[in-house]
């Protein structure tokens, strides 16, 4: 995987991650570009001891443009996108970032101490997994998701050093469903300043449990019970077992996990990336096929925080989708909303026997 | 305010709640019911230590019947509904509940014993504010939402007594973008076998800051900081003050709450109860007033457990929309549906203003 570093016309960052050492990227950025808007700022939330971001300027953000004005398609002669030439895999900073280097503006002089603002610093990247437009995740081949793996181990051990960011998230959202604006193929990367909830939640499980147990992983634990009993494994090969959790929150949630705890990609072994890739492009297209049409999904790397319980937390993928049912979507009304409560429709061993019964 | 309770013809409860003393409801279910199906079994995520609940009929339940078709129109001669007569405010057990005295009958045997299934017990209601069809909360009159706060605070006070039940929960699902399935204005009680995760991290903060203050509540403190200064609020009256949370996590998102701490809706006065109508009646109609076309939104009351910590919650209803411009709604994607971290694209003082200068 070649390595190279760019910068666009604006100043943010654009990384190309490319599968033949002999690519080449001496194609500038032409645009001209204004300044990146200022981010975000951060709000403490005393009622629930919760950050939250409150972006001044995301609301004018692209929206589903045509086919014709990707923005994440490569450049031509004719017409200038983000990204000046062809690539494999490119990494670049978002132009409407939720946290960045660069303080918003926002009027807080009528805040109470009690919600103490701060800026939001940490940054917020773009990944394209491929110039093609209309293909998927599910339709690249082996070789590029194991450079997307290699890019977004890259920017995770990148990211980390980041002044003020304390996690790394590596995820994709998929679908109009779930509120997709571009349609190429792409995820994100978000560099929180802060540790986030779900995240502190798992960590204080698995301590508990690595209390009770003389030091032994939750997850881990969990993950050989459900490797034992076989019920709900979509897939499984040397290092990696994709199933369903028999606490599924999701009509169809599936998480991908190594057989080996590391707490981040970077720390995953060549021959674990190599083996990812199979794995994972089996279960994508078991989800495209459940229902004979494009299944919105997120795909969201859990990732430990940068600095603190490392040892804690289990690499995992977790891809789960809002469809229930052919032409019929959960949506988070009150009880999932507002309470956090969730009841799922979908029991999770028959999920998991419609996601191995489907023929990619 | 007249209570009749009654039976449906498969035997769930249905309660009658007249603004007339002379009301009378003697008509019966005429209808051939099957048994109401079985209802979920809870099972223990251990990863997030937090229960969800499977649920094994509700993908069959009503979806966006015509309005000819409407089950919560009180019945005609020509066509039986879930309402046998004519009704101000009526309170049934809901036919799809999420929780019941009925356990499901889930084949279990192949769950690690760290998932510790058991029955969902609790049970679910149906609130049907008027029996206008084309209504919506915000046109009902200020006697008539003082009816409905009379039912809810009847039925939280009864569903705590029910065997299992730690939290009632009365909620309004609004508008189809938020999945929604009747049209007919309705609300919905959950009675919770457990105390939901958001209610736990609300009283997880209250405990630090009493123990950090002497005995202070947090929610206090904050409607207090609020008052004072005036940026967020929206409405206020003698008895309650609705505002802006100043780390809203929702591009549109109200607190009404009282003036005096109570733990739940049965605490409050007779006069507290007059007068929250008017002012939530302002608040509704000023979201719908935003983008002139009707809000979808989620509004949820949040009351103290049954059994504990009473004397730490604050109650408080909590009125947000995913509705972030016109034409444009907040989707919860990758970083709020997988991490729980939240962006807001909307400046919480900005949608204060905007909230109030609509003309209602």
């Amino acid at each position: 995987m070649k390595k190279t570093v760019t910068r666009m016309a604006d100043g943010r960052e654009l990384i190309y991650f490319d599968e033949r050492d002999e690519a080449l990227h001496d194609l500038p950025d032409r645009r001209d570009l204004p300044e990146p808007p200022p981010a975000s700022r951060l709000r403490y939330d005393p009622l629930l001891d919760e950050w939250v971001a409150i972006a001044a300027h995301r609301q004018t953000r692209t929206f589903l443009p045509p086919t014709d004005e990707c923005p994440l398609c490569p450049s031509t002669p004719d017409r200038l996108t983000e990204i000046p030439s062809d690539y494999d895999v490119v990494v670049f900073e978002n132009r409407f970032p939720s946290f960045s280097d660069r303080d918003a503006d926002i009027d807080e002089a009528v805040l109470p101490p009690i919600n103490a603002p701060r800026p939001a610093q940490g940054r917020c990247e773009v990944v394209c997994f491929t110039a093609d437009h209309y293909a998927s995740f599910a339709t690249l081949s082996p070789s590029r998701v194991r450079t997307v793996l290699g890019a977004l181990a890259d920017r995770t051990a990148a990211l980390a050093t980041v002044p003020g960011v304390e996690q790394v998230f590596c995820f994709e959202n998929r679908g109009e469903e779930i509120g997709v604006t571009l349609h190429h193929p792409h995820g994100q990367i978000y560099a929180y300043p802060y540790v986030t909830p779900r995240t502190r939640a798992m960590l204080a499980a698995a301590r508990r449990h690595a209390a009770e147990t003389g030091g032994r992983s939750l997850f881990g634990d969990m993950l050989a019970a459900e490797r034992e009993l076989g019920e709900r494994v979509i897939a499984t090969n040397e290092h990696w077992t994709a199933f369903v959790p028999a606490a599924a929150r999701w009509p169809f949630e599936v998480l991908v996990a190594p057989h080996r705890r590391v707490p981040d990609l970077p720390a995953l072994s060549a021959e674990e990336c190599d083996a990812f890739a199979p794995l994972y492009l089996d279960v994508l297209r078991r989800f495209d096929g459940l229902f004979g049409t494009p299944m919105p999904y997120i795909a969201a790397w859990h990732q430990a925080p940068v600095r603190v319980d490392r040892d804690l937390a289990y690499l995992h993928v977790q891809v789960f989708s809002v469809r229930r049912a052919s032409g019929k979507l959960k949506y988070l009304a009150g009880s999932e909303s507002a309470m956090g409560a969730f009841v799922n429709d979908v029991i999770p061993e028959e999920a998991a026997r419609m996601l191995r019964e489907v023929r990619p």
